[in-house]
């Protein structure tokens, strides 16, 4: 999801318990116009809400994609999820986008981070 | 992580919560060594975890990975993460397969599923 490769790619870090994960795994359609550009708008969009920490996106070429979005706390998570562009997007996705997915919301109870540098 | 691409590939399903997420995110070496050999036997040893439910793993060709597991309590998560052989190719993944990684650990409040069919 990155458009600066020569960036070292590294996993967002452990945060102090508690916070909140909310895991997105989905399988798209072969039709995925205007998802990129709706996508790149949300992943804009999140870094507004108050408490949204990061974002970790994974995908399989042609397969199963995963999302992880941190963020501090349940309320940062409900208006996220109840953002009004956020919605027309979550609709559009289920129409269009999305073979099947689903949602896992997760209160993070231990993390911790390792790195060789 | 599929040795049968002619299945269709789908996400582990919503589980009634509470149950457990473990996200690992990872950004591995240049060499990978005995890397694949460990992935297949952790994949068949956790499934004799009592209390596995499952496994989502997504990988960005040459950068981000994420694998995430899910367990119906924490004495599953806390059996697998002791377990002596995993706690051997833990060991190693420090020595020699991951650049950085971050696991975190979580309760899982709600959680939905949608499937097109």
């Amino acid at each position: 999801m990155s458009d600066h490769p020569e960036v070292p790619v590294t996993p967002v870090e452990a945060f102090e318990p508690p916070y909140y994960v909310a895991v997105f795994t989905t399988v798209r359609t072969p039709d995925q116009s205007g998802f990129p550009e709706t996508n790149a708008r949300m992943e804009e969009l999140v870094k507004d809400i108050p408490g949204y920490l990061g974002m970790d996106h994974a995908q399989n070429p042609g397969g199963l994609g995963i999302t992880v979005a941190y963020f501090r706390d349940a309320e940062a998570l409900t208006q996220w999820r109840t953002h009004a562009e956020h919605r027309a997007a979550q609709e559009r996705g289920r129409a269009e986008w999305y073979e099947s997915y689903t949602l896992h919301v997760a209160k993070v109870e231990r993390s911790h981070g390792f790195n060789r540098a």
